[in-house]
């Protein structure tokens, strides 16, 4: 079956997510802000709620890949492996006087080991004796604190939505906004040039290897609904230089007919539209009403740059996104409780459900009074154990990087 | 007379500097951090006090440049002028709804009023109403706040210290540390391609065209201060990445012999070595101790992989220099009042000194203590009015970029 | 002449200031925060700038009182001294290894010393070496850094507006929102019970020896602007538990008859009142409208518990206050230049002008786009030098605490 | 059999811990920080982990009290109602608006409906219709936020150990650091003025009714480890001018011979004492080398004022206690891990222990390799599940407040 993303809600045959592993045992308290982490972790038990996650999707049919395998299969190949390791041990990432040493102990090492510490990072306390000889170690240890790197952790994979985005036929390879995840993309350029089950997919637009300056892009922006329709939240994230680009090459290649920008209010400006507002069945969403209100949509068409832009200013985000798919509304579940509650489970991933088939979510079991609404409006609500997943200020939305979805009808 | 840097204090023949100007203008209290700014300036008055910096310097003989004329006289070479479109006005940068309108505009200034955009920033507002008639400007308002930028101001440009270094004879064009200030060395790049001054400088290290990932050098942290020694501070800012690079390209271009490494201690991270240590005569120099006195020094010398690295743990910073000049010891003198005072002047630039020759030196005039124990030394203090021009945390070194200095003996 | 304020804009007959000096000199970038100062400042530029403000005043005929003076005075009166010493020289403060030293030490001072301490904190490292002989210095050093306290600076009395208002024939003695600030009013009481030309006067509420919990009040919030009427700031640190005893009090003692609060927006709720609006004339007021526009004004009166609420949502804040004087309308004077402008000049307190008599205002130089626009309306501008002086984020209305003000017709 | 605290790991008896609750649903991202917590908490997963905890108290023997049943038991006795109400229901904190129909309010509750407000606040929204007539609502809206107080919750009842210490044979009533904490310290004055279980307890010092100015002291810095002497850390909360007070009562009183001040490193000045240091068994501590290695110890002993101060600088904060309990050294178990997993487990509470008696402790289940530690060295471990609990980072020795423990042999 083809690799291809044809809606939010439509079945989900198979998709991409990452084990939380060594790069969150690498997150302290001191080090978790520049790794945009809001608090630690207890990793065990990250991991078994992960696993339990993963068992559920599976459960359902859904065929999951989890980045560390493929990485580790993608490793395996010769040809990936030298061209993954000649673009990370360079002397820009790990300065000239380790370069030699770092290389040849990464090239010993199994496929699957190379993947823990490609995604884990790479300590120079991890280079083994014969490895760290020269005098440069020392030198590496003052210039970063506690510990240094010479391959830095990219603990945020755990968030998979955001680093390539299927949009129907196709992918875009994204830059991420900040510079502490822009590896992330070049281990999934890695896998998409060399693994046999992604040679040859349709790349939009991206690729990690070119400078992107202001145009950033993030999946947990995105969301494919259907109907030739793209919406994609503009935040600090997300900016209007990739938005356009991103337009213009699916209107090219005939991929979509419409791309629905939502102009996020500027009060909270980096976060993703998905982290306010998903969709939990063909006409069914769960949103944020304090930050969607303010949302100030556009949307663009086929035109004269490739690209018109239509100026939507002063009708609801909702009713555009409603009339895009052909319904006169959507039925709307807002985020549960008083005032409190609501704000809290929005910041607790409460509005962040991934649907695995028409009217079947998975959310996070805190948001006990959002998930009691999704159900009493008859969608299936599947929990996962949040307490510590939900640290990295993300849920089942962020975590899962759909490869295979089904079209809706509308 | 050729360009070149030989010391730290040798006599200074020609200076780069830039005038405060619209990117100045520019900052509000609401965006001068993500500038990089303290506080807003009294843009009038911060223009009349580097005015008289530059006078004063040229009463001293020295030949000042000023990089909005510079980059003029550059721009009204046409093959310049297209160079730096080519790489400004892109979709990564401007998006692609205006890119044709705003590089219309644009090929239509005058050098001069060129040069103020490129270094001021270029707002959707400052595009006359025939530029601007495409929706996708409610979109680029949308995206950006207040005021929206086609090409961001770079304020930073004040501090002409940290773009390029002159070591010795030839330059290095820095990767800066903050995105915010990557286009600077753009600007430099232009300069040093086009204009006729320029073209043909030897060039060490360096190339905004490339990415260089965490090798990032700003002049701040460099000093190039004779008998074949550069000291580089690896800072938050500078670090060991580029550190090894250009040690190994003087050394294997024998520039330079050898590369004193300030280790910053980490608590202030991103403070550059001239924010608390600079030389005011052959052998004295202005420091603030509670950092100096935390500096780990190494020293890198010609090696097996171009740089060999000598670990310099428990020696003072000020004796290994010192010794790498053929003294016995550096005259020192510290920031000068009590505890308070002391703490304040350094804040307030107290030990960012920027001499003119030999025992002849430029410094902020609040700093009156640190100045008068200066005096005491038989040092010639001409001072700069800061309360304006300080207020971005860099003073007469920070506000100067040395392009020939004679060498001086030791 | 009795003391009392009868309006904003009648002519001022007698005002209090206070001279930066030894508290200010205490500031360094690592306390400032703490002592809510934005920068450290250049006292003695500081101090030249204020003299110069104070001729000023006096040049236009109001006698201006120096709170140094004023408390050196009171400390003349050996009661008055005992007082305040009783109060603040307590275990509370010192500690008790150095109470005896302390208070010994204190007694000894000539009374302009002592107000020096009092306002300007005292060290230990100030106490001479036979007061501080205890092994409790040791532990006092270590127990706040690089200096310790036994009396903390007080540096925001530069700012005599917040301490105390006269409204009308009587005043208040305000409990500071901020504790580091609690004991400028301790200072102003000393004065109110011992001086001969304050004591006996009327005051409507507030009392430092009592703990006010929530009810805090700021003169910077404060305004009688006549007619009976007194406007208020409800911001962060003017509280309506204040706000509705002040207003119980002015009511039953018949010194005003209408109370208009000004319910400031919450996104930078410590701004004061006197930050973004000021009259300049009978009916003319300078105001930033990004934070006036958004004002929820209210209108208490006399009422059943003594007050009555009025809730003016909906209508402008300019309006009521218009309504309240017998104006159809205010003649508004916005905050000068662009939108970069704008803002630049409300943080440089643009809108924090104070009258010497109708249509009279000092103002800061550095606002030169809203100055501008105060002359062409016809008000007469005079300038304080703000480089220094602005640097704790207040202005000439700030500074001041009218003492004597007379009514103006409306 | 009496209350009184006689060791850290002698036998507890009896304890008081808080239940989370309506507080903690009162806790959002937006006020968690004004609150003192880091992040928002499942308030009813929280339940059941804090209920398991006090199980398994009561299952070794405990005999445990919880706060809202206490303060219940106590709201039914007329006079304290009367008392508390008193205090709690006064204009300074409701404001004069809604004085009388709030106490009109709670004047009709059950005791235990009575206890969960006073402990979990009062917004407007409590009241029910026929309480809230007055105009002043909309004023008491507008004031703060999206939900305004009349009582203000105070979560941080949770952590029942800073509120009030035994020492010995009498209690300590604590003025906390943080104003928003104040009203803690008077619910336990009201039981300890009127509950027949606790009246005519013996108090050394403290009432929450005067001002003790920057006189602070929280139960996480103290500890009476036995054999007359206590521990106090001297950090950011808890401060010299209290402990000089404390230790002079407790000498006066033969409380105690001995006070060894623990001087916290200023970088971290906040942190209590048992957040890196506490006590498994007689002679066993675990703790945090990062932090406790850098604590100048002093001690205080009986003299001159009361107090005699010995600074021992250079000595080891572990070596001095040791000495006042008579061994030659402590078994030291520092928290475990590398150094990620060691900074990780202080930050999650590792080193919070609580002992029930001599080498049996509870702490966080999450800090796996602490606890492996502790039993290694013989330490029973019984663990609280922290996903939750944790999150207002404290743990068990934070949230237990102990009244009877025997004292221990040394």
């Amino acid at each position: 079956m083809e690799h291809g993303v044809h809606s939010e809600v439509g079945r989900l045959r198979k998709v991409l997510v990452c084990a939380p592993g060594l790069a969150h045992r690498r997150l302290t308290p001191g080090n978790a802000d520049d790794l945009l982490f809001d608090d630690v972790m207890w990793v065990e038990n990250a991991q078994r709620d992960h696993a339990d996650f993963v068992n559920k999707l599976r459960n359902r049919g859904v065929e999951v890949v989890e980045l560390h395998e493929l990485l580790a299969a993608t490793m395996a190949i010769p040809e990936a492996r030298t061209w993954l390791l000649d673009r990370k041990i360079i002397a820009n990432e790990v300065g000239l006087g380790l370069l030699d040493d770092t290389r040849a102990f990464l090239e010993e090492l199994a496929p699957r080991e190379l993947a823990e510490f490609l995604i884990g990072g790479l300590a120079t306390s991890d280079l083994p004796a014969e490895f760290r000889k020269s005098a440069y170690v020392s030198l590496a240890r003052e210039a970063t604190g506690v510990r240094e790197y010479l391959m830095p952790p990219l603990p945020n994979t755990l968030y998979t939505r955001d680093t390539t985005c299927w949009l129907y036929g196709g992918l875009t390879l994204n830059p991420l906004y900040w510079p502490a995840r822009h590896d992330e993309t070049l281990l999934m350029k890695a896998i998409y040039e060399f693994h046999p089950d992604y040679v040859g997919s349709k790349i939009w637009w991206g690729d990690p290897e070119k400078d992107w300056g202001l145009a950033t892009f993030e999946g947990g922006d995105v969301m494919p609904v259907g109907n030739g329709v793209v919406l994609v939240g503009m935040s600090e994230r997300t900016s209007r230089q990739a938005i356009t680009q991103v337009a213009q090459s699916l209107f090219a290649n005939g991929a979509a007919s419409k791309v629905i920008v939502a102009g996020m209010p500027k009060l909270r400006a980096a976060m993703h539209l998905d982290t306010v507002f998903t969709f939990a069945d063909r006409d069914v969403v769960t949103l944020y009403p304090n930050i969607v209100d303010g949302i100030h949509p556009f949307t663009l068409v086929p035109g004269s740059w490739g690209v018109d832009v239509i100026d939507n200013e002063g009708q609801r985000f909702v009713d555009v996104v409603a009339e895009s798919l052909g319904f006169k509304q959507l039925r709307v579940i807002e985020t549960g409780g008083d005032v409190y509650a609501s704000e809290r489970q929005q910041w607790d991933s409460g509005n962040n459900a991934v649907a695995v088939e028409p009217g079947v979510v998975f959310t996070y079991d805190r948001n006990t009074q959002t998930n009691t609404l999704l159900r009493q409006a008859g969608v299936e609500v599947i929990t996962i154990v949040g307490a510590e997943l939900g640290r990295g200020r993300g849920g089942g939305h962020c975590m899962t990087c759909p490869l295979i979805r089904d079209a809706v009808d509308f």
